[in-house]
């Protein structure tokens, strides 16, 4: 593709874009990353190398023969009991004391999202971010009216000394993505997470606890989830009653293509979710609960997790290695723990949007930084998804975009 | 903080809010309707002697099998391309041309009512419905703060001579649903269609055309769908550009648990709708809409409704029946042509709400016609739903409610 037929597409893009509704950057940038010959790092698939597809096949058989009339039938809004009693269960093991009652299965992160968004946002509530932070937030948030008050954020996560400032502009809820964040790779520290929970205890703000990646950690300690820590300054209850609302999916462990994922809160909050989601639709897919609890249960997930965790982290150290070895001097990035993303900060001189049309140009993707900062900012800086593309493409896609990178450098007279 | 005043800070905080949204009582319904023994009417659950089991196990394999990775990785927002196709061939049978760019598919009709609502309605936005209708359209627009103006209905649908004079309060769109309507069970006329098409063309206002059961036709002719009258009445294109927006779902004729629907519009609309739903939800899921295409094509869909069809007319001949036998005088109901409802109007005496409690005491439910009315009304009137159970429940289900009703004549006299 032409470079000027590319910016005639891209521009008629987002000409769409109106101020509530922004076209998700993400799901725009995956049909980039589409284009024969291009090597991704846009997007933010799983390697479908370790999808369990034999376990997926075997599972379908088996519930469908066992239980197919339940499979195919409506189910109830909150998820199907056995799938959220497994997730409780999981949960105890990480010390937190939930029951059913405390989960909402949603169809994927995203419509929880949306769902927090529809029972507590109005038009003009502010709600206090990580800068950078994940988009597919933003873009579910900003339709709700919400204004966004960026928090700075550094290799440790959340700059939580920066944070009670902004906790008296009187914010709706503190969102968070503490571990291998999206779009930096970078974990909030024990330290900033023991801030975190007592300021916004102190101040009465909830927190929203996003953590898609927490169990594809490659090396290092777990570190506890705020959920935990959280409860931990709590007397001991059945139910979980405190100050966050945590957030996780089967996507990445499982599979994206089955949109299951789930939200842990208060009994209230986890009704009031189980209101708007009636309104928003009726139910998540009952075939996929009942496939994925047959799946995941009897310890396979956890020996599955094991297998991700080693695929990823070859191919993070193929783009750490190859980043190391060809992007010239200037260029740094966040070595991520776990997760499936990298980030990279240019020079100041480069503005990553510019780069990002040669880079298409020389087959690979990656996403500016701008998308992901609510209020404008990381226009030198991109992420990288280390995921989804063999060793072999992460190595060549890397050697061109540092080609890319050099050339730019070249042009700006450095 | 306390846990105490936590929750009543979210109180508080929150009420306001979920005063806005109303728990479906379609939802709150079914949870009675699942105590043991009752025979319930009133769900809108398919037979689930008829789900395609078999068909779905096959499937299943064949596409894990071929297409492993696609069917479990992210999909695009707009949908599964060969399964558009398949929806754009099969309406072309029906005389509409469109394209796949006309097709967005939603998870489940409910969330495509969601997302019309979330692009067109302001707060305060008035929206034409008949009197009653669906339960679940009130819900999702009442979300996004619309009110409802209710056009009279009969035997014959929506009666649109009381139209025009609704329409000069400047409605945003008319909703209807003219096959074997829910709750009714009426179907809107032909002559009274094309009064609609040209109403609705003459005042600008869209028309949403909520067809879920229009295949399950048991007897009579087929009318042709608003859609297609109103694409008549313009010149030939190769897209649809008219004023009707058309909702279906394979709920109906495939299964329920797979939450697959769509909605038919111009490219335009559609491109509005799959913003919003790059928000809600991303997208539905890729495995469900890959499987549910395997099931379908080749002709397997058009011999398995006419399955569908002979089990549930056998259904509603058997309430009619019981119904004719057992009700007392003054006691009315409309015979529907198709479809899974049936609308049973009570001597004005009776108030079906206070016979609901009853019922369910005797083991039998129903939905209160109250349910339906966005205005109120409706207080004599019951919803009976005949494809779920089987012709034995049935017949003794309404000899129940039949005792229960004779009862309640003469308690008050009558």
């Amino acid at each position: 593709m032409e470079e000027n037929s590319m910016q005639t597409l891209w521009d008629q893009r987002y000409a769409h874009r109106t101020q509530q509704m922004q076209s998700s950057a993400i799901r725009e940038l995956l049909k980039f990353a589409e284009l024969p010959d291009v090597i991704s790092f846009a997007g933010g698939m799983p390697a479908p190398e370790v999808f369990p597809i034999k376990e997926f096949k075997a599972a379908c058989t088996k519930v469908l023969e066992e239980n197919g009339a339940a499979c195919l039938q409506y189910g109830s809004t909150d998820g199907y009991v056995p799938l959220r009693e497994m997730i409780a269960r999981h949960s105890a093991r990480y010390g937190i004391n939930i029951t059913k009652e405390n989960i909402l299965i949603t169809s994927g992160s995203q419509q929880a999202l949306d769902l927090l968004g529809r029972i507590f946002i109005n038009r003009g509530d502010k709600i206090l971010v990580e800068s950078p932070t994940y988009v597919g937030a933003i873009q579910a948030w900003k339709a709700y009216g919400a204004e966004f008050i960026p928090v700075p954020f550094d290799n440790d996560g959340m700059v939580t000394s920066e944070l009670e400032a902004r906790l008296r502009a009187g914010p709706k809820f503190i969102y968070v993505l503490p571990n291998f964040q999206n779009p930096t790779g970078a974990t909030l520290s024990y330290e900033r997470r023991l801030q975190l929970i007592e300021l916004a205890e102190r101040y009465g703000v909830p927190i929203i606890e996003d953590d898609p990646y927490g169990q594809l950690r490659f090396e290092g300690e777990n570190l506890p989830a705020l959920e935990v820590l959280d409860s931990q300054t709590r007397s001991q209850k059945d139910c979980y009653s405190g100050n966050v609302i945590y957030l996780s999916t089967f996507s990445k462990t499982l599979a994206p293509g089955i949109r299951l994922a789930w939200v842990i809160a208060t009994p209230e909050v986890v009704q009031k979710l189980v209101m708007a989601k009636q309104g928003a639709d009726l139910h998540t897919s009952t075939f996929n609960q009942i496939v994925a609890h047959e799946v995941a249960k009897g310890g396979f997930l956890d020996d599955h997790v094991k297998l991700i965790r080693k695929v990823y982290k070859e191919r993070r150290d193929v783009m750490l290695d190859t980043l190391e070895e060809h992007m010239p001097e200037g260029v740094h990035w966040i070595k991520p723990d776990g997760g499936l993303f990298l980030w990279v900060t240019l020079p100041d001189s480069l503005n990553s949007q510019d780069l990002f049309k040669d880079a298409v140009e020389k087959k690979v993707a990656f996403v500016p930084g701008v998308q992901f900062f609510a209020e404008g900012g990381g226009y030198n800086c991109m992420r990288l998804n280390f995921s989804n593309a063999t060793p072999e493409k992460i190595n060549e896609g890397i050697c061109r975009l540092s080609d890319v990178v050099k050339t730019h450098l070249v042009t700006n007279g450095k």
